[in-house]
């Protein structure tokens, strides 16, 4: 076992020793967890990033509600120890199906034992890639000047992300942590939503000559994805930039990478880059380049007049933009561009975006 | 341009050319195309797919509609004429935005450019990958003791799937025929519906014990996917087994990599892989190991009916599997499997399919 997992699971039992204690003291035990809503979520000024704040939750052996879930905690616990000794791992779905075999501890639907690994990611202050539960999540594929060593089962690879990959590029595996960057000659990191502009940057050669990591992000990105791009953000002190489409769900997941998601905000000093940029598509783009567009639909406007009160969207910049499409009522896609050519994305519209925001 | 894709061209200014000619001689210009409904497809006995039948459709100028059809039909052509002289390649989400420049013939929508490039496919006899138009679809990954040679913009790379891969595996590209099979010690190949299944037998080291090529189909298989399945099948000799879930959905997905799809039968005998054989959860299955289920819902109730109808599945399995399930009314997902440990897929349930099926 590596000494994080080793500490991990010394956390974990660490929370079935304290319910001991308190049985053992007559009392009734409970536990305490971070309240989970975006009434709960503080900006923190040393990370730059929301984190939970004070509000809790009480999970009591009082109810009957409550001594079920900590019963079923304990045996998600015993479950964790047995995998991390053995060094196996599981996904989610999997955790879910194996409590068939636990009596009274099983559970009702799979959100039950998704919520009970977050709370054990609370309590515990480690990640669920340490308890060695994988996401059905598909990771990222990245591409560029960037020489990494992934640490697998099956032995250490190395693997630079333009030479040694094909064009569908280098695949992230789940634990983003079993990855050391070696080496690289990048200036930057560029982060795109969806599949076709990413194959336009690589067929366009945009990495080889701007020297940039191209990471698809596969729409709202994983996890493993949001990881990936803190460290090399982090680690080798690279602007990270977001390129997405120009409608509020696109806007979100400019917000999970930048600024961490209201759901795993618990996890948001590991995942976020408070540092990211977005790139576009914005609503003035809309306007300035005569971008095919669609007409926003009636979620859109709710998401619209959703972002305005989300307190990670509290900003000049994007309150003109959020207000400017509400106006317009329009939406593009980031392909959209393809109305200019093919060769305009990456001749004309990024240079220009890149060199206003001195990434390039 | 390589021989393939001068041949294609070739093809595609026939088509204007045959216009041309109709106008010439006085004629209102029109064409005929196979009608592609489940009305209007059928078995092929020589080549064991189902194919397109006579039903054809006809394009004339006669009516507004039908010569604004051929007026866009000679705009595509002129692209692809230049994308193909210039290397290029787009998606078809491109597509549907660069005729934004074309005036009346401008698309509609994305669905009418991508049923002129399907088309196009049935006119030519070639595929979108000649006409160098990409889809947004996301390609399977494959692991196993495979090595390809991928024919890359930036050179070629040979590629181990076991030695010089991470976790995530080998990322097929979208034309899988820029890929070359080097060598193997393969016996089979695995075809596997979720990613959390994959990640099992690559975790329990399936591809090793077994010499088995596996492949993620991500849900539903892209094109890319099933050409490589054929391909690994019908050039390499190796079996081909499909797991995935047992509802109707996926049974479905089996069939389309078995027989085909509905949509591109005219692409049958370039994707699909007849000999593929089913190890997916059965309703057999659901009694005999007595998985964790669900009800069907009542689209998975009429999705049954239809598959008892559907030409593909006329078989002695399929019917009594099929009414078996409408009778106990549940499905069950692959890592149902998971109730009997994390280990019983690959020790226990695979190896008894397989050796069933006399694959192993």
């Amino acid at each position: 076992m590596r000494e994080i997992e080793r500490r991990c699971l010394q956390a974990l039992i660490g929370i079935v020793q304290n319910i001991y204690d308190q049985m053992k003291a007559g009392q009734v035990p409970e536990l305490h967890i971070a309240t989970r809503t975006k009434h709960n979520i503080e900006f923190n000024e040393e990370s730059e990033v929301w984190v939970y704040g004070d509000r809790k939750s009480v999970r009591s052996a009082k109810t009957v509600k409550g001594a079920y879930r900590i019963l079923k905690m304990t045996y998600v616990i015993g479950f964790l120890k047995e995998q991390l000794n053995l060094n196996k791992s599981s996904t989610l779905r999997e955790l879910y199906y194996i409590s068939e075999g636990w009596g009274a501890a099983k559970f009702e639907e799979q959100p039950e034992s998704d919520r009970l690994v977050e709370d054990l990611e609370i309590l515990t202050n480690f990640q669920r890639e340490h308890f060695h539960i994988r996401p059905e999540e598909d990771g990222a594929t990245v591409i560029g000047p960037l020489r990494v060593r992934e640490e697998t089962r099956r032995g250490v690879r190395e693997i630079h992300c333009q030479d040694d990959v094909g064009e569908g590029g280098y695949q992230i595996p789940v634990n983003v942590d079993r990855i050391e960057f070696v080496d690289h000659d990048a200036k930057f990191v560029i982060a795109i939503e969806t599949g076709g502009m990413r194959d336009r940057l690589v067929e366009n050669g945009f990495d080889e000559k701007y020297n940039a990591i191209i990471v698809h992000l596969k729409g709202q990105p994983a996890r493993s994805t949001r990881r990936l791009l803190r460290r090399l953000n982090t680690e080798l002190n690279l602007p990270v930039v977001v390129f997405t489409d120009g409608d509020p769900w696109s806007y979100r997941i400019f917000a999970s990478v930048a600024y961490g998601s209201i759901k795993s905000a618990h996890l948001s000093e590991y995942l976020a880059t408070p540092a990211a940029q977005f790139v576009g598509i914005r609503p003035t783009d809309i306007v300035k380049y005569d971008l095919p567009a669609d007409k926003l639909t009636d979620e859109d406007i709710k998401a619209l007049n959703a972002i305005l009160t989300d307190p990670r969207f509290d900003s000049e910049f994007w309150k003109k933009e959020v207000n400017l499409q509400l106006e317009i009522k329009k939406k593009s896609e980031q392909q959209a561009l393809a109305k200019y050519g093919l060769d305009y994305v990456t001749d004309v519209y990024l240079p220009e975006r890149l060199a206003e925001l001195g990434v390039v």
